[in-house]
């Protein structure tokens, strides 16, 4: 497990890098904290999240930290390690909570200074609200927490990631490359936002809060979406996301014309395989 | 409302029958059930949910009841009436809990006895486990009800039918015509089933489970689905779902070409009309 001598510093105090403070400080560590807004640091301070923060690039912080978690956009996560790179200490392991991987991981690992080591993670969790005042690590509990190793990684890196998504409390952590990253959040993560979003956006909604029930209420749970986040993120996994609408548009048109044609048993059919996996994901 | 001497039978001890058994008996009613399982009469009693039940149509329980609630499958439920119509009291008030309307409430209007009227519901509420042993009167809670009435329906059934809707728990009473009826259900939940279930069998998602977040468990919550049921009530609404199915469809493609092509503010436009009329559904 991470030694508790290790210094934990959280780039980007939103909902997720606030839960990681909120966990790791509960859990001993010493943890700072860099972000844009000092009200968020404020807060931070006085919720005991983090030891010390700052709404500038510390030298002393970034300098001082063994591990370091950046919870940016990725673009701003990019241009932060080229922009500051030179101040991490030799031997320091950077990682990561952004939801896309492929085009980030590598260009990172290549920019990276010699001496510092990126390997990035994933955590399935989030709230469909943000800022560091909704952060709450009991969203880790019964996750997934997903790391993504290239070649360029070696198992002392891999291993300290593993180990901090333990720490974290995931339920289950597992291991994917960078391409299987984002073929599998295509369709879990983006797909469904592109489904919710297009399910409140596909009529004048508002006069059927008076009839609706559970399940549009559970179909739309995350249309309500951070547009700067996401349409990035969707940029970003372009063509990963593109195949998977389209796959699910090739099944969707497939669903329609059983109905139309009044295929009963064909639909029936389907319905039976949706049953039977989806109790698969029921939590335990 | 509903005086305390009304007579109250339900025919269909499922899930829903089963909680308005449990909600009106709680109520002081005097409520008796007729359903094909004799296992659901022994649970029920067990339960102390209803005061008599039959396995069978028993004249006396027919004959006797003031209101009939009817929680049966659509043509089940239209064959009961032609079967068994001479057993109602004269003067009885029918209605039921059918997820579509157009196609059976004036055809069952139209073939129902003159001295007794049937008043059109749909309780807006569900889990998705069946049978009497899941029933829970506490899913009206907070939840929505239609009466879907004709120019046949006298104001005394309709106030009559709002009353049980009152009584049962139901956090907001509208109407609608079967028409907007089949309309808005088709969207809000139909088109929502169609959606869970080709995200469940558009690919194999078994090694999924490992690293699915809340998004796609959400979305998918309602793809455990009782295919005989809701393969009839698809046929039986096939020309208002079909018109929303291209409604959805229309609006995934033109957000699909939006990440395609770049179209970056028109996206983030769609997410903030998106993120906006989901703040109206959020349960107070």
């Amino acid at each position: 497990m991470i030694n508790h001598d290790k210094k934990i510093l959280i780039v980007g105090l939103g909902l997720i890098g606030g839960s990681y403070a909120r966990s790791l400080t509960k859990k001993g560590f010493y943890v700072t904290a860099i972000t844009r807004s000092q009200s968020s640091i404020d807060y931070a301070l006085s919720e005991r999240m983090i030891a010390k923060g700052y709404s500038y690039v510390n030298e002393e912080a970034v300098g001082e930290a063994d591990i370091i978690v950046f919870s940016l956009y990725p673009k701003v996560f990019s241009k932060w390690i080229e922009d500051y790179q030179h101040l991490f200490k030799p031997g320091a392991i950077i990682t990561d909570v952004t939801g896309v991987k492929s085009c980030l991981v590598y260009e990172i690992q290549d920019k990276l200074r010699d001496d510092v080591e990126f390997i990035a993670a994933h955590p399935m969790a989030g709230r469909e609200v943000y800022g560091v005042q909704n952060s709450d690590d009991r969203i880790f509990y019964g996750a997934n927490y997903i790391v993504v190793p290239t070649d360029k990684n070696t198992d002392h890196a891999i291993k300290i990631c593993k180990d901090l998504g333990i720490l974290l409390g995931f339920e289950r952590i597992s291991t994917l490359s960078p391409e299987e990253h984002d073929e599998m959040i295509g369709f879990v993560s983006q797909l469904t936002h592109c489904i919710a979003v297009s399910l409140m956006t596909c009529c004048d909604n508002e006069h059927l809060v008076a009839y609706t029930g559970d399940s549009f209420r559970d179909l739309t749970r995350i249309a309500r979406i951070n547009e700067d986040m996401w349409s990035e993120l969707f940029m970003l996994n372009k063509d990963a996301l593109i195949e998977q609408m389209d796959v699910f548009s090739k099944e969707f048109a497939a669903i329609r014309d059983m109905i139309k044609n009044d295929e009963t048993e064909p639909l029936k059919e389907k319905m039976r395989l949706s049953t039977k996996r989806r109790a698969l994901f029921d939590k335990k």
